[in-house]
């Protein structure tokens, strides 16, 4: 196969079908591509196998029978076990089971290295590597209004932009392989500070005695304004910490920002700060909670 | 006089006609309000003067003759020689000039200690002090859709409220004397944080080799998405730094925060770092530049 990939054509392959994965997932069969899935835990994957997904055994069969394989799963080391294998790329490995041609897309945040890695396996071996995270959130998968950022030769890119625009509503190349995973640091940066201002601002509040409601009220709407105040600062106040997007996830994030950074030689001191203290609540056991849980360090 | 403040019944005097105080007296005017002038250079106040307000002479001059004295100005040293003048109140002041009832309010950014200290010296003389900083920027002043946030005794606040609807769309009071205050430092540890992010963002993006445009796309409208990276982040990358809001008031208003913050007991690691990049930025001459200048501090 080459070119193009098509509903009604073309077979894409999902592995992960996690809060974000199982919606994005069924976005693309309801566009008329045909899905095959497969997920550590085969219940995870029920509602998209009753909406006419297919299942695969394994990530390798699932491999050989797609055009396209998707994958969005939690951590750099997933992916790293995922692409390849326990044998370096070998049969048990997406590298080794996928036709050659076929596009390998990973949209789990995950380290521009691993990516330029993968890129170069693949190449190696006929196939075509994407890293393509996304920002947007949960409700944004549920919507199909993912914003998409895209590494990868820029021919593949075009290639499967019908694909990703099933799931996303802003898809934008960034450069070769790593870029969009460049490109979502940049995004994990910004909204580390975000939720840093907002947790410090509401803390302000509290301890000067004021009404947070009220003060959120004055501030949410003028330049100090951001999602994060508008969405998460509302929850904070109503002690609500379920995740949205999960504190030990935003932690790995983090990590990634700053090996990358260090690597670049750049100096991100915000983003060092936000890390530290992130590492401080995942340590105190916060892990499973939403990343605006990061306010129980001012709670103290 | 007593009671709520009315257009075409009530004299207002405005004291500082700069980028947010001469587009504010203007609306005040236009709004059938009587406006008394005062600045220290009296060219700023000639398109106010034109457009049918008066001039005094002197701020006791002003304050003689006002139903209410707006004050908003560079720095709480010059709020204080304003409300206390040489001799701590005496026919110099504002304090020592008004007549009794007059509403006294300060919409200058400046400490609520400062504030509680007024609105005091106020009380016992029968004055009626308001702290009411506001935010929304010269954009905000022009368009007469500012948010205020106003500290001191809720009669007052409601009293004055017409008049400071004259100005802004969003009026919220926050508590007694110096809670205005105490929200807009809310404000502006948010806009800290977030203008942090904004700058670690881009010269992130720059480092990895990402045309930093195509970022602003990818990450602005999602969960990252903020006021600062909406309007100030496109002026960076033009490479714009004119005010906007001056990195000079900004450090002023910091400071404010950060001695707010330790006479309250409240840590705030966020704020305290982009107060020292901020004191860094100011020391390396950046004072007279928009607060996106923080930027520079990333291009070495």
């Amino acid at each position: 196969m080459s070119g193009t990939l098509s509903p009604g054509e073309s077979t894409v392959g999902f592995i992960g079908t996690g809060v974000m994965g199982a919606p994005m997932a069924g976005h693309v069969l309801a566009a008329g591509f045909d899905v095959v899935v497969w997920a550590r835990s085969a219940e995870k994957a029920t509602g998209l196998l009753e909406a006419g997904a297919q299942w695969a055994e394994t990530p390798t069969e699932l491999a050989a029978r797609a055009d396209a394989v998707v994958t969005i799963v939690g951590y750099p080391a997933d992916v790293e076990a995922l692409y390849f294998g326990d044998d370096g790329g070998g049969d048990g490995s997406l590298l080794g089971a996928a036709r050659p041609g076929t596009y390998l897309i990973d949209m789990t945040t995950s380290s521009p290295a691993l990516a330029r890695r993968i890129a170069e396996a693949a190449s190696a071996r006929g196939l075509r590597a994407l890293d393509a995270p996304v920002t947007g959130g949960d409700r944004g998968a549920r919507e199909a209004r993912l914003s998409i950022m895209v590494g990868g030769e820029e021919a593949d890119a075009h290639a499967v932009e019908p694909l990703l625009r099933a799931m996303g509503t802003t898809v934008v190349h960034h450069g070769g392989p790593g870029c969009g995973q460049h490109a979502k640091i940049c995004n994990q940066i910004a909204i580390a500070a975000s939720m840093l201002g907002a947790c410090e601002a509401l803390a302000y509040a509290r301890g000067a005695g004021l009404d947070q409601a009220r003060v959120l009220e004055s501030i949410g709407a003028g330049s100090a304004g951001s999602w994060t105040l508008a969405n998460l600062a509302p929850r904070i106040l109503a002690g609500d910490f379920a995740p949205g997007f999960f504190v030990k996830h935003f932690v790995k994030d983090l990590r990634i920002a700053l090996a990358s950074a260090e690597e670049l030689g750049l100096e991100v001191p915000g983003t060092q700060l936000a890390a530290r203290l992130y590492e401080t609540l995942l340590a105190a056991g916060h892990g499973e909670e939403g990343t605006h849980a990061l306010y129980h360090l001012y709670e103290r």
